[in-house]
């Protein structure tokens, strides 16, 4: 995987794209919700070499975000299920599948609907502020830098954004 | 880029990951969030090498996620902005940030905060039902195959999810 930041990430999204900045990542992420859990699952309906699969295996169990356990002992044999870590993940599928249905899809032929168990209905996931319940669109959240925020790179980004107004 | 599918994507998530599928590109839409919006402001703050940074530009304004307008006329200079479909990425960029802080950042040490500017607080993006407004956990949605499902990759997951319960 390419890296943007030499040493550690600069900023959440960085972080997160260390441990799942790929395709195949995502797509096992996505069958491990659909409740895939064994290697040879993900391999037929990925079809995915064995090598990368086993190699993104390990680097997302390596992070916490799957569990390898033992379902069987001679010859033993592992399934990999999703952590609270990894469950935390859903949102961000989620949206990603929303989007997909939104922009990409012809109308009313999405490939994927989501029904809620609450209230039974066919529904999209919405993105609301944790404290008021409003929506959360790209006008109405003020990004602050945190306390690891980096004073370079807060440097350097402030930069860019004055460069792009100039 | 590497493609699961040989042709047409199988899911949204698959359509979506042809388009912004890598690392690079998720920094780029990352910056153009923060109103980056200029080649030289995306090149600085990324530390990319423009020509990879041209190509993903270039496939982003292809997908009509940015658009390309002239700032500049003698020499001509151009700049990316959200498109209202680019814009609409908003939750996959608030929701990975989210992951990030909650699970990669030391205790009250993260990157970046949010500010609600309608209500005011520091707070967090939340996933809820577009229909009731409860929660949108793993637990509490059933997906459902949609028109534009594929039949052969109904029955795949439906094998390798089977597989996995035997």
């Amino acid at each position: 995987m390419q890296h943007a930041s030499e040493a550690s990430p600069r900023c959440p999204i960085e972080g997160l794209l260390d441990i799942v900045g790929d395709r195949w990542s995502i797509l096992i992420l996505r069958d491990a919700f659909y409740g895939v859990r064994r290697f040879d699952g993900f391999q037929q309906h990925l079809g995915v070499s064995k090598k990368v699969l086993a190699q993104r295996l390990r680097a997302m169990t390596a992070a916490g975000i799957l569990k390898r356990t033992a379902y069987q002992q001679r010859p033993p044999r592992f399934e990999y299920r999703l952590t609270a870590k990894g469950q935390d993940l859903f949102p961000i599928l989620l949206s990603m599948s929303r989007w997909g249905n939104r922009w990409l899809a012809e109308p009313d032929r999405e490939w994927l609907l989501l029904r809620h168990k609450d209230c039974g209905n066919i529904v999209e996931a919405r993105l609301v502020c944790s404290h008021c319940g409003g929506p959360m669109t790209p006008a109405r959240v003020k990004a602050i830098a945190g306390p690891a925020a980096s004073k370079q790179d807060i440097e350097s980004l402030t930069q860019a954004v004055r460069k792009s107004r100039a």
